[in-house]
Order: C-alpha cells, then structure tokens, then sequence
C-alpha cells in the first residue's frame, strides 16, 4: 500500500506569477479534473473535468445537427496502406502514430494504426459509397478519441490520446466546401464566446502550419494568462488532395466524372485547457457559467437553527426547477468558511449564502467567482434573479478576457521590437510579412514564435516585412504557442 | 473507379424463412444502417445506424445520471503488466486483444494492449485515488468503443471493435455491490423494455459463461426470430477479486484497513442487432417507435394539387413542435409508391399519407409498420392523436416479442426431448440442471446450446437433470446464442 503514502497531494496552488505552468498542474489536479495514468502522456479524465467535455459536445452537437450534418463511427484501426496514399498527409502524421502489430497471438499482414484522425478511411468508404451529385453533400461528423504519439504531454494541452469530434465533408463544389469550412470556424468561434466566454482570432494558418494534406486550414486562436497562444479549433479545406488520392468520384450534372470537394474540423479536449487558462485566477478555476457543471452553490450558515435546511432546500428546489445546475452542500463535516474555498478552488460561477438573518430579511448573500464580489439578492423571484446573473457573469467573463487580450496584443513594425515585447510581455504581435515560408521558419528558429494566422480582419501596417525587409503580403498574428 | 462497377448493391432482401443470416444481412445493407469496412471485422457505422446508438446512449445516460453515476474517460491502451495483474481475467481476454509495440518510429519497451474493457486501468487509478469509506461509492460510467480481435464477425452482433458504455463503481460493503450490480441490471431491463420494446430474460451466468474475473455476472437474454439468443447486456459483481490484485483499499469505519466491493456492467452497439432480430419483417426494419431516428412520415399524395404542400406543411410544423421525430418526404423525383416502400423497409414506424380528398374530409391515413394496417385519423389534435398511437405501436411491439418469444420457449424434461425441440423448433429450453460445469460443457459440445441464465424466477420442474441424471440443482434457460 505504499502507494497511499506516495501520493502527490497538491496541497496549496502555486501562483501565476511565479510559476504559470506549476499553476496550471496545480489547479488541474487540486480541482480534480484529471489525472495522469500509468501509461506515459495519457490522461484519466475525472468526472468534473469530463463535465467540462459533455458541456462542449452538448453545445456543438446540437449546433452540427442544426446545420443539418449526421453522427457516424469508423474504425479505430486504419491499415499503413490507407494512411500511405495522401503524400503529405502521410508524412504529417506517420512519424506520430501508435501502430497494432498483432490481434490476439497472431502477427498481422499488414500494420494498423490507431486513428490520429480519419480523413483516410473515411475517405476510403466515400469512395465505395458515392455515385452521383443527388447524393451530395455529405455532411459527417464522429465523436471519438485519437492517438498522437507525443513526447512532451501536458494533460488537456497536449496529451498523446484526446477526445474531440471530427467532421468529414463532401461537396459538389469548391464554392460549397470553402462555404462549408468557414461555416464550421464560425460555429466554434460562436462556441468559444458562447459557451466558454472566450474571445477567438480568427484567419487561415500560413502554409507552413496548416493541417498536413489541406488546400487551407483555418483557426480559432485564443490567448492564455502568460501570453501564449492556444490554437483551440480548425477547420480545413481539403479540396481535391485526398479525393483524387481516394478515387472518390460522382456523376455530375454534365454527366461527366468529377471528384467532390472536401472539408475537415476538429475541436478536442484541448478547449478545456484554454478555459483554465484564459479565465483561472490564483484561487483556481473560474469557470463560465453555462459550462459550468454546478453553476451555482448554495451554503447555509449556522445550518443547525430552527428553518435554516427547510428554507434552502426551498430554495435549491426552486432553481433546480428553473433548469438552473445547482448543489446545496449542507454536510456537517465541514465549515461554511471551508466551503467557500473549496467551490471557489473550483470556479463555482455563484454561491448563495443563506443564514437566519437572512431569511428573515428575504435576502441572500451573492458572491461571485469572477469579480469575488458580493451582493444582497432578494429571496423573492430567485430563480429569475440568479439566471440573470449568470448570465451577466457570463458577458463579464468574455468582456474580461478580451480586454486581457487586447492589452496583450502589439503592433511592431521592427524585428528588434518584435523579440523585445515577445520576451519582455508576451502576448499576440500584430506584424507585417512577405508571405514566405522561409522568413518565418527563421523567425520560428530564433524567437520561438510562430504565425498563428492570417486574420480576416486585414490592417495595414506597413510595406515591408519586418523580419526580412521584403514587401509585405498580408498582417500576421504571431505569438508562442502551446 | 472499378470499385464503382464491384458494389454489392442488395437488390432485395432475402426472405428470413429461407436464409435468416441472409436477410439480416440484406437489412443491415439495404437499410443503410452499416457498412464493411477496409480492416476485417471493423465495421462503419452509419448515420441511420448511429442514431439507434444515439437512442440507446441517451436513455441510459439519463438513467445512468439518475442513479448518481457520472462519466468519465480512462485511457485507451493498457500495459500489459497491468492486463496480467488478475489471473482469471488475463486469461480470459489475452486471446482477443489488439497489441500496440510501436509508437511512432520507436518499439515500446512494453507492449499496450487496446482496452478489450476497463477494469484493470480503472483499477489502477481506484487504488490510487481512494482513501477513506467517506469517499465511497465511486459511481462512474464510460462510454467508449472496446477492440477484441475476433475470427468471426458479423456487424452489430459481434465485431472486432464495438461502442458500448462501461460502468466501474467501488462499495464499502458486499451488499451495496450486490445491489448496484442487479440495480443497472434493471434499468437495461428498463431500458430494453421502455425503448426497444424487447422483453428479457433475466439471470446469472452459470460459472463457466461468466465474465472473466468476475464473483458472479448477471445477464438480460433476448430471443431472435430464428429462436437463437442474443445476451444483450451484463452486469457483474466483481467481489474483491480485482480490488485485491489492485490493492485498492480504504480506511474503514473502524480504522481498519480494507478491501472495496466492486462491480462492472456494460451494454453495447449489440443492443441494434438485438432490435433488427426481434421486429424485423421480410420487408426489412421495424422500429420501435421511442427508438427510431424517424418516427412519423409524411408522404403527400398528388403533392402538385393546390394546398395540398402547404397542408403537410404545416401538419409537419406542428408534430415537429410537439417534440415528435417526424419526416416530410415531398420529393418529386419519387412516386408515393416508391416512398411507402423505402420508408416501410426503414422501418418508420407510422406514415401519414394526405391527399387532396384526405384534405377535404379533414383527415389523414396512418399506416403503422408495425401491422401493417391503415386506420383514418381526424386531422385535427393530430399531434396527440400521433403520439398516442406511436406509444400504442410500442406496446403492441413489446407484447408481439413477447409472445413470439413465449411461443418459441419449451419446457424440456428429457435430453432427447432437449435435442429435437432445439434441431426442429430453436428457442429457449427451460430445463433442470445439475449446476455442474462438466455437464454443462458436454452439452454444449453435443448440441451447440450453452446456458443462457439461471432465471431469478426459478420454477421446479424436476428433480434431476435431464442431462447427466444427477440431482437437480437449478433451472436454467437453455439456447444457441449468437
């Protein structure tokens, strides 16, 4: 049993500003999100952290089936032969899959790899299925796990299996599937502000860092505490690369054979990660109240008088009546102090404070997680009252993060600024640059720094190229990533 | 694109009473519920496939919640050292497991299996987290797909990978883990007979059909129209066998340490084999009206005549908004023929034709697929005429399996009587046994048929075993099993 004793207890968070990354595993395994497993770079996820996920999937689920794409589920093996026959895709990826060589106690013919995404053999069975554009589009999506065998893992940052959905899409058109890509990007960056009050940059990903086989990638980047960037969805238009390679082909309206064009997008795991960061202060997390899993805590005080237990439960009634996600911790064993911490360690948008006074007055004590403020609410009409609340909490929070963002985003328009404000503030460089793949791997080998995107809010901010004096192209968004 | 030509395109569904493996086949295909895919014994699911899956996954989850269970999500791989750790188990699943020894470019310096089910990573974790009795029980469920490599496949009924959910919980006494195991045992009853409208049978394993490492495993068995069983959902009390090869323990309340009681239960994309064997007819689907993806049609009769588009418009718009799944099929390319005929092989469980006299008299016809009968409905309260008679359908459905079932379930007293009802007439046998597993093995070496289960309702049908002449021990229900 000496594992007992060994046990990695967080017994105090970290500060911030002392140590970020020390902060982030502090407040993930203090508020019992996750946990590491015994296999190296896989993560266990607890059930207040896979709440977190269910919220997601909830959102975006709903939101895919509006737009009227279908859930499907294909292998979690695929054969090297599928995975060999986009060139790029399989050079992207290969030198990063987990590989099955034998079923049972038998070798097998050929290697299986663990899907670290399923363009291939989704588009392997597109392949056997389609025949003419009436059938067109085909709008799939799959929730599911992948494996990316990764060196250095961070749990939810980056972790060498995640959960995420995968959408696979096939069009008439290129019009249609450009439509299609954009028409995803905006469900995630609609996710982001309305789910997780995250403030998303939006652009295409220079080619150098778009998905390996795509035409363009696009991407939602949001931006952490410490100033580094974390590229939170992507959705890709694959064009004709893998449908040519796939020999998927319809009768078109002319008669003739043609290859549909193809999108791809992806949220995972990762989204949780960013929520930690964006909004997490030194108490622990903060979390956006319609993610929340509990969004809200009622704690009695001086429990044991005469009314006090009849009169919350009244009131958890009410708001759980109202659809509102509510806990009542009226436990014995611990102290109405000890309660505060604990559900503001865990980002508990709102707790409820109720004791005798109050219920004698019609009120109750409000505080909020993310201001720490407090007010008096009326007793009367609480279920409406709290639901606004959350619900001004939830615009407080994205305003919060993008005001954060914005101090944390620079205009340089010389390298030697460039490298100051990356080391000195980190945050998003607004930048000029020529568009060439060369300048920004130098940029890339000297600072660390990566293109994050070509925005589609375009400024211009000068003609030439800062990191190489070319002209300029198109304005940048640059940061460190994780 | 010679792929195109290959197609194997099911013209007609085979007729079950010549080739029941056949027509279940043409179903599957001709529905479009599923499809092979390029790794042997891996099957896609597809959409109309998925949704059933989404049914099945979002009545247990609610039912799951409900009984305080959360989710969560444990790795994918497992070590090998941690697959050997229970004795019974690792025989029982080292077999049928796919290995993983390369990640990347790299061997692995242990081999990893892919998870053919959860208890040892969970366990590992368990033992790791907990404590004290204070923090008990852990209620927690996962859903996830699991991969045992198997030599004969058929898509739903037995696959190399499936999706399924699996619970894990830890008690502090014998007794709450006995009470969890039959407690999830009864909301898959619940749930086999609330939304498949499939009525089982339900009972312990004997010995030698238990799962591997398990103190006792529980079981609902359902029977198919060709008398064969299909075990449609386990439940297992695990004891200590795994707490104790996991040294999982607990501060108890008397100080002392001790071992938890342990459970696991799981149900899977099985369950829609399950659905198409019991309902369906040589037409193809029928589904059970709280499960089917589409639950009403609408097909327009002379849909060019003036008004009459707008009327099923609008009687679409109001069963939509009374939360019914319903489906406008007023495509031109189709004659109405062609449509009762495709949305009957679906297996939609109502359709509503309206025409321009329907119109005028202020009715519609409703065909129910269950009977195959026509009835004439006011058009007027249609929304809760519908959901009436969709919740009749499912009645009428469970008590048809129910009879069918009844009809095909013998009462045997002899080995004789045994071997021709089972050759001439396949269904269930009831019959007396010795409790002996050599018994039990010797029949089903002669005959093909296993125990299925040792009923919670026993009856006394004799006082010795038909089998061996020995005394009499339990009654046991007796099938060839898929």
């Amino acid at each position: 049993m000496s594992n007992k004793q060994e046990k990695d207890f967080v017994k105090d968070i970290t500060k911030m500003e002392d140590d970020f990354a020390q902060w982030y595993t502090d407040v993930i395994k203090k508020t019992d999100l996750v946990d590491y497993s015994p296999v190296k770079g896989f993560m266990v996820i607890k059930p207040y952290g896979y709440a977190l996920w269910e919220g997601i999937q909830s959102f975006l689920d709903k939101r895919f089936k509006e737009t009227g794409h279908q859930n499907v589920y294909f292998p979690l093996l695929i054969p090297e032969s599928l995975l060999n026959k986009e060139k790029e895709h399989v050079e992207g990826f290969a030198p990063e899959v987990a590989w099955v060589t034998h079923g049972g106690s038998e070798e097998l013919a050929e290697r299986l790899c663990v899907r670290p995404t399923s363009e291939t053999i989704i588009c392997s069975m597109y392949s056997k299925w389609l025949t003419t554009y009436r059938e067109l589009p085909y709008l799939y999506n799959q929730w599911c796990s992948v494996v990316r065998w990764e060196k250095a893992t961070r749990p939810f940052l980056r972790t060498s299996e995640f959960l995420w959905q995968e959408g696979h899409t096939i069009h008439e058109t290129a019009e249609e599937a450009q439509e299609e890509t954009l028409r995803m990007l905006n469900i995630y960056i609609e996710m982001a502000e309305e789910l997780l009050a995250i403030p998303m940059v939006a652009g295409r990903k220079s080619d150098r860092e778009k998905f390996a086989g795509a035409e363009a990638t696009y991407t939602i980047e949001a931006l952490m505490h410490d100033g580094k960037a974390l590229q939170s969805g992507t959705s890709h238009n694959l064009a004709q690369h893998f449908t040519k390679a796939f020999d998927i082909t319809f009768q078109g309206r002319t008669g003739e054979l043609e290859y549909p064009h193809h999108t791809s997008w992806g949220c995972s795991t990762r989204l949780i990660g960013g929520v930690i960061m964006v909004h997490g202060d030194n108490r622990g997390l903060v979390l956006p109240p319609r993610l929340a899993p509990i969004q809200v805590v009622i704690v009695p005080i001086a429990q044991k008088k005469e009314g006090v237990l009849e009169h919350v439960n009244a009131l958890y009634d009410e708001l759980k009546a109202a659809g509102i996600r509510v806990k009542l911790d009226d436990s014995t064993e611990n102290s109405p102090g000890w309660k505060f911490n604990e559900y503001e360690m865990k980002g508990v948008p709102l707790r409820l404070e109720v004791g005798p006074r109050d219920i004698e007055n019609g009120v109750m004590m409000a505080a909020r997680r993310d201001t720490l403020e407090k007010v008096t609410l009326e007793r009367a009409d609480a279920a409406q009252t709290v639901k606004a609340l959350l619900d001004t909490i939830h615009y407080d929070m994205l305003e919060k993060a993008r005001i954060s963002r914005d101090e944390k985003t620079y205009v340089v328009k010389s390298y030697e600024e460039f490298k100051t404000k990356m080391v000195e503030t980190p945050g998003f460089a607004k930048a000029m640059w020529c568009g060439e793949e060369a300048c920004e791997a130098e940029v890339k080998a000297e600072t660390g720094v990566t293109i994050r995107c070509i925005p589609f809010e375009q400024e211009n901010l000068g003609d030439t190229c800062p990191f190489c004096g070319k002209p300029a192209k198109h304005m940048v968004y640059m940061a460190k990533a994780y």
